[in-house]
């Protein structure tokens, strides 16, 4: 417990998300956007040149070479931090997780949670034991529009579910750029550092913690085919899988990073015995509800008559866009809150995605693959 | 051959579409739109007086019991029809069609095409021997953009097709409508009357032909999950499925009678390559296009830059909508075209959904039951 | 009074529309798709081989080399065009419409109404006086989603009407295409043919027709700023124009033909003291429904909730688009049963354009071009 | 000059922004966005416990109970702030940025610049002379896609520009919320506090600004018809303005808050001789462009065929929507820039709102309501 902790701003460290890193900044902007919590340590680039050179493009503090390095020094320090933000490719986040959690500083991690299914269900362990918050950055989760839909699904006013659509295409890795020196592109198919999928677990597992997070269901079983059209390209950059959902739901769920002319197109559609739901991630602020024999109506961000939840995570009066930072921010916002709680003896209450979260995301991944070496088959969960 | 069919329009007869059928006067709307043709007999009810009443309400100069008689009475006529419009609910589509075509007289025929494979075997056997015309009115194919979308794929600016992602979602069957007198529902739900499918047979076909008909590839092989979600119908009123596409694409085709809040979204998006397209049957004049790496188009029915094959099958300048009945009349406009021709000697030119897409159609309904009964797995086609 | 007029098609004849007209078509499309009418007869061009050619594409029984002999034969005949359409340049509009009215003949007049606005004040003695059917196609009333927004309005949904801001704007004259052979745009930049006005007479008239149609308001004065961009053009080919509508609501209408990119976007939203409203042309079957303080409502035509007025002008059901043709069969539906009224000795009961709203719209091109002359001051209506 | 300000984030004080307040938190993210700058002193009400608690909430170093304190004391200090953000209302714009300036502290200052045309001219000359720098938070000009539109009119690929249609609506004063304890309504609705105008003044600046910053035309006339459609209400709440620009092209002003379902709708074409542009603050991310003869494109921020301007305000991929925050944040980038280079010796660069275009924003309300007093009659800027 840490007596000052509802008097000033947390202090953060960051792993990973040094210079050309696209997630790492993102981290930094969710965490810092409520003005409750502050960047002041990190271990940003395993190159120390760069690790030094990232921090102080961010005016931090304090540079570590190692994360290792840090989780000891900001552990031994009377203002280390309170939290680390793990933005490393897949392959070390079990790892530095376990380091910060050991030193029993709280953790938010990037998706998917770790590179294995045994590395999830270790960290599942850990987590439980340490009492810490770990909060996974199933970002998408944290849009007002999104928790409005579940709500309403939560309400009922959906009825049974019967349908879902999910889909996350982009076309960004339509040519093989992960030849031609683009970081982001060679740890992503490189199986050493992105697990068993490509797609699949770079944005797939997005879509399957979506539809979880807004229904409420689980995938009972699915039947999954993964295709890699880029020549050469070790890992899928193409899904198209058949789920069958606990209550009897039937779904489709389609990601694709080669899908041309598509930007970062997350879309869901759900459907009830009372009415349907539909959203766009690249239109966030709108959710479109679709109530049987009944015109259709646009919910907007920012509304009186949205829900509390969705109120919540609003920040600004409808009509001023709110976008991807913001939704992130609220993950980050959620998190922060219930660390605050820990550290003063109250008990978590969550809302963000957790460990357990990220667990089924790894089965649904492994799962996945496995349908698919098998021909496109049926496999439960 | 009919020495004044060039100086006069075509005289038309239907079999079906009495008073409370939707289909049969989008029929009539559609063959008589372009001034070449002119409705003036039917059969349009199985009861005399239902029949009578609705070829009055349309001021038909002949009406008949029975399209059996109708068949063998316009045959002998020296003013009798050229073209039978066959509207009537499936299991008679091939009886009638036989009826008409042994009288040497053409068809425009409802989809799906016959109530069984075998009947589609049959009717293929006897169009090829009668030389007639044989249209299907798989109307989807008569918009403008999407015979734009094909040349496109066809000229290869898409680049190799690789995933193709059809739907046609619609909530109308949310209630058992076939228990409470619903004549639409009521056959649309009977497996005598409809076939082997109900969902599949009445839009997934028209997805089937859509993807066939933009991307020129045939379906190789499929995974279909169909469900019926309402307590107590004898069909399907929902399937997933996946598919794979004889070039090594990849593909999701999706239909649902029960999806609450959709009227008739039939929706295709096409990923090559080198682009994608996407085209909304709910607003049909808009065709966009997304070329990798370059801005989105926004390609639009009548504007100059459109193909030879859009800008036939357009009729007003751009910004004037055309829609349902406009799409359905290029089936007709073609077809009548091809009577013209065959009926003065010249070859047929085609153009419009032939008896072998019927055929393509009633194997795909076929297979897709065939997969599901199996637990959902991969059948050929 | 007719005996047989209510058990037949009604016979109609056409004035212009001869080949190359855009217009002509879609009269006789409007015309003949409901199967209540036929065309038989045609003055379709003052050149008589033309004319001639241009009966013969549509197969016409009898076509005239001129209005004048086609008005004196058809009345003369037993079985004479009950209906004639009027679909010249402007200048002869009065003219054609004298010569049927004079001989018994119901007229559909294409808009503006005439060429000045003495010859408006004096078709509506004439149409009074003559106790005949008379039409004018401001055709965009005739959209199921518009006749649901006037009954919306009607009924007091809005509450009392603010704001309506109303545009009409095209770029198909954003070159000199009267100077290049065009036929269309010669006529409509020839103050000969075309009126006072040119963009506003051809557009801007339905964009004030639009505006009282749906609110059921006058417009009391307007401050019009009329431009003629392209060099040479003796007509205006854009104007922006302040509103004050007899309530005390106030008002902004554009018109352009010059606006790049656009195709013929006419827009038209009106803000009530409880409500607003929004239609697009180019998107019809739908109607924005904006009620303060909940969410938006997306109302489509063909759906249950629609009201009777909406629903009657509305042939499909939902999601089967339907376009630009079928809102002018609306005005010519409505028109069709109302001389089968008169010609039955019933009152007519109206529900399209008349002669009056056609004064009104050539009062509007006066006033505007007086105002623009004027330096854009205020002119009363 | 500061000799440490390029190692540091740079200190920020606020004037306003107290609990309650919309725009202060907003500015608060926007400086601290990018990690260039943090909060660290404000004068946040003059209700010296809630500028406390305001100060605590953001945990603030220092809190001062007038902003005169303020500025002298941290003028004094040699950690002392670098830069104020002055988020009051209107009326103390001008003494709020009057006693930082004379301090040598910078400012960003919200809109409209000051409460009379008298007032800014004389912050002109004091900014001059100060050699400060001085930023104006018309925010919209910070999405990247309006500095795209800028870029390509500059460019000339619209050519000369003839019409400009800008509308900024919304509906958050439809009721008399001034009356009802509303802050914001009230002092936005108190001329003592808001200037001469209300809704003119509050978003029609914002209009005129992005017309301005867009097409690089100043409004040489303009006139304008404003309205009070709530009773007792002190200052306009909707207005319609005809504009004629510098280079003769003509244009429609027109904001409203009383327009029923608005949200914060602000909306800008603009149409040149060779292309037309068309942008939405309520999907900030596309940009339309549409050249004549070919299809309208999407531009999307963060794709690679955007202009230097606007990547350089873009932070996250394409299809990761940004924000109002964003764009906010884009305005502080550019003067945090340009701060950094003022005290390091070096030439502002700019490409923020300054106090220039302030200035002209208060002739633009100056002359709007000269006009609509005079009854809506031209007045030149």
């Amino acid at each position: 417990m840490k007596q000052d902790i509802l008097n000033r701003k947390l202090r953060v460290g960051i792993v990973g998300g040094g210079q050309g890193s696209f997630i790492g900044a993102v981290h930094r902007v969710a965490a810092e956007l409520d003005s409750q919590a502050e960047v002041v340590a990190g271990a940003m680039s395993s190159d120390p040149q760069r690790a030094q050179a990232s921090a102080d493009a961010w005016y931090l503090p304090r540079s570590y070479a190692s994360f290792e390095e840090m989780a000891r020094a900001e552990a031994a320090r009377p203002d280390g931090i309170d939290l680390v933000m793990v933005t490393t490719p897949n392959h070390l986040h079990a790892r530095v997780a376990r380091a910060f959690l050991e030193q029993g500083i709280h953790v938010v991690c990037d998706k998917p949670m770790t590179l294995t299914l045994d590395e999830a269900r270790e960290l599942v362990a850990l987590v439980e034991k340490s009492g810490l918050v770990f909060a996974l950055t199933h970002n998408y989760t944290g849009y007002p529009a999104v928790r409005q839909a579940r709500a309403m699904v939560h309400q009922g006013e959906l009825g049974e579910i019967r349908k879902v659509l999910v889909e996350y295409i982009q076309d960004w890795l339509m040519e093989p750029l992960e030849e031609s020196g683009n970081k982001q592109a060679e740890w992503r198919t490189d199986p050493a550092r992105s697990g068993l999928a490509g797609c699949v677990g770079d944005i797939g597992t997005h879509a399957e913690n979506l539809l979880s997070f807004i229904t409420g269901l689980r995938i009972s079983s699915l039947c999954a085919d993964l295709s890699t059209f880029i020549e050469g390209r070790k890992l899928d950059d193409d899904a198209n899988m058949l789920l069958r959902l606990e209550n009897g739901g039937k779904g489709i769920l389609t990601c694709s990073q080669i899908a041309a002319g598509e930007e970062n197109n997350l879309t869901i559609r759900v459907y009830g015995s009372k009415a349907g739901l539909e959203w766009h991630q690249m239109e966030p602020n709108t959710l479109l509800f679709k109530p049987y024999g009944q015109p259709q109506q646009i919910l907007r961000r920012g509304l009186g008559y949205m829900g509390a939840e969705a109120q919540a995570a609003s920040r600004t009066p409808a009509g001023h866009p709110e976008g991807f930072y913001e939704a992130f921010a609220n993950i980050y916002k959620l998190a922060i809150a219930d660390i605050r709680r820990v550290e003063s003896g109250q008990p978590a209450q969550g809302g963000y995605p957790t460990v357990h979260d990220g667990l089924r995301g790894m089965e649904f991944i492994t799962k996945a693959v496995e349908s698919s070496q098998q021909g496109a088959t049926w496999v439960d969960l």
